[in-house]
């Protein structure tokens, strides 16, 4: 068990620590951990005895305290981890605090708020226009390159990586059907996304300016939108998607605190069309994300999203969310929309991937147009870090039951 | 202070006691009443005096842990409590727990979980159908008379009634306009609605069956789901208003008990389609409420919906939103969808009262085609009860400020 000695550039080294909450076998008590290659370090211990004045914020079921205590206390948190986890003098301290991953329980990170979903990828918009309406002219909406589209989600069924995923009834009807029909969804897909999970709260009546972002976000974490194309596209006129998503959305494990991608930010995509002042970012920082995002379907990679494509960032969707004056509560989280790059092979679908069906995706294990029982879809990422190194993602992962 | 001896007939009478959540004067520590005419009783204090065993779920700064309790214990507490207020025995004992409502201040009653709104009056949608898409042919579009329609609302900016609505600012564009604008609201309109409050959680990937309904919802609530139209003309498609119902939702105080409304039971509206079967509710008891709502605008009541014409019940939505197998958690809220009658004078927005601004309305301060600044609107209703004696409704009530 070498935690201090992990291979030189392992996507999970000290650079990383993402932060997750767990257990140990037989024990129901949940505590904070930070992941450092294959261990886990019990974080609130290892706080605890080095003295740190944090060690209460890190013994507690959820994240939530720390995602409430803001930047300087992230700061700190995070300043004092990493030296526990690469100061030799700390060693012998520290060590009895690691236990391996896969001698644990992970639990879903943080108790979620609100959950809103945004539609952000240029590119998946233009597809599932083209293929929602072909004969519809442009296929982008005359608001999409004005504000990032979006709309509230369900928070009580976001699940951690690794719950099953039950396959949703619900209505459908094809238009060539005379009324709906009852059943298991027949077009079970994916979305491959970037949830953001909000740390700081702000005051109902007031909004979050763009250049704000890092004082109420917290991190990041891999997010599968999960979606039922037979039963949205039956349900969601004039409202939107409704049991469509809400029966399930898997996050990672870990959530990446945004500290940790300092060196993967990148300029957004040229903005096409002037902003309204509270969305123009024209003079802050850049606010996207280099992430390499890669689909697995039963061990297969069908797909390589880049995240960097993303037409709006996080820190526009955060202002605009906010502009009309609702309020941010500890524990937010807000998806991306579906992470597709311009290319065939970098769509986040399988909507997207098969073109609604038409083109079935080649499997070793088969042909798939949409997911079948016992398919398993994993996400995984990493981003440039300091001096080349990758930062890794937590996976997110579900495999589909039979409904 | 004479709770014992209400005027005959009082809408809050014994028959009723609707739940909330109070403080005194001075003092932060919150806990559960009941409303008994114009007083409200501390529940807790009452039950410990009377050596209740559910003293402990009501000394609590919500009414969640009652909400969870499930229908024997809300039956019990109900039983007792109703004895504490009408047993002459227990008069002196009680009386010393009973403060008058002006002198107390009024919290929201419980901690939202997931919202949901519904929009399942067929007259609302006719006329919304009919006011947006006036060359669209049958103003229902075709799944209406088949599902439920509903959608996810922002949990964390629901609001007690009293609290202040500061009028959204946000995007619109009008057809003629070369790119939206950015700015107060100009058409900022209400929705009278009732919502139910779930008690009971569900188990993620389970569905509840219409006849579960009275097990799981504790009690219902007059919501006003406040919508800024302009912004939401701009940003609902392709997947549904976000920011122009996001920045406030307000309830009542009071939570009335599905236990008080027993006699307002009453069977919807005539099925013209025929149904799915867990949808189907020709063979179960009758899950629509008599309920007579009346909207007031700066003290003139300007329309009266009738919540006995919604087309879609309570436990209908209730089984459509768990068909896919999304969970119910202690504290979900849903609303009904605005509640608008077939008669003029009973369309439940102003939207609708007004045709989109084309009829304004005529109140003695002026003409209305929206809401202005400083605009009071209040919701209020009652229900048939025992022996002909009303239950009154716990009113909502907004004022809007300038944003």
């Amino acid at each position: 068990m070498p935690p201090f000695d992990l291979p030189e550039g392992d996507p999970f080294g000290p650079h990383n620590l993402p932060y997750g909450v767990f257990s140990l076998p037989g024990a129901s008590e949940r505590t904070v951990g930070v992941r450092l290659g294959d261990q886990v370090l019990d974080a609130a211990a290892a706080a605890r005895a080095l003295g740190s004045p944090h060690a209460a914020l890190l013994a507690r079921p959820t994240l939530n305290a720390l995602l409430a205590a803001g930047r300087t206390t992230w700061s700190e948190v995070r300043r004092s981890l990493t030296e526990a986890v690469t100061d030799p003098a700390h060693r012998a301290t520290v060590e009895p605090f690691f236990h391996p991953l896969s001698a644990v329980t992970l639990h879903l990170p943080f108790e979620v708020a609100d959950y809103v979903d945004f539609y952000s990828s240029e590119h998946h918009a233009r597809n599932a226009g083209a293929i929602f309406r072909p004969d519809g002219g442009d296929s982008l909406l005359p608001n999409w390159k004005h504000l990032p589209i979006g709309y509230h989600g369900r928070a009580g069924t976001v699940v951690v990586s690794g719950t099953e995923i039950v396959r949703p009834s619900g209505q459908r009807k094809a238009p060539t059907d005379a009324a709906p029909v009852f059943g298991p969804s027949v077009r079970l897909d994916i979305e491959a996304e970037v949830g953001f999970v909000v740390g700081v709260p702000s005051a109902h009546g007031t909004s979050v300016a763009l250049g704000d972002f890092r004082e109420h976000v917290f991190g990041l974490t891999l997010l599968n939108d999960w979606s039922a194309r037979d039963i949205q596209a039956w349900e969601y006129v004039p409202l939107g998607p409704f049991l469509a998503k809400s029966f399930a959305t898997s996050v990672s494990a870990w959530i990446t605190p945004l500290e940790a991608l300092e060196d993967a930010r990148v300029t957004p995509p040229e903005r096409t069309h002037p902003l309204l002042p509270y969305l123009d970012d024209a003079a802050t920082e850049p606010a996207g994300y280099d992430l390499r995002i890669s689909v697995a379907l039963n061990g297969h990679v069908v797909s390589e999203p880049p995240f960097s494509s993303m037409y709006w960032t996080a820190a526009q969707q955060l202002a605009h969310m906010t502009v009309n004056g609702a309020s941010l509560r500890t524990g937010d989280l807000y998806g991306s929309g579906t992470v597709s790059g311009p290319h065939e092979h970098e769509r986040g679908s399988l909507l997207e991937l098969t073109w609604n069906g038409r083109d079935p995706l080649e499997l070793p294990d088969g042909k798939r147009a949409f997911l079948e029982d016992g398919d398993v879809v994993t996400l995984s990422a990493w981003a440039p870090g300091p001096g080349g190194v990758r930062v890794g993602l937590g996976e997110v992962s579900g495999r589909i039951a039979a409904g």
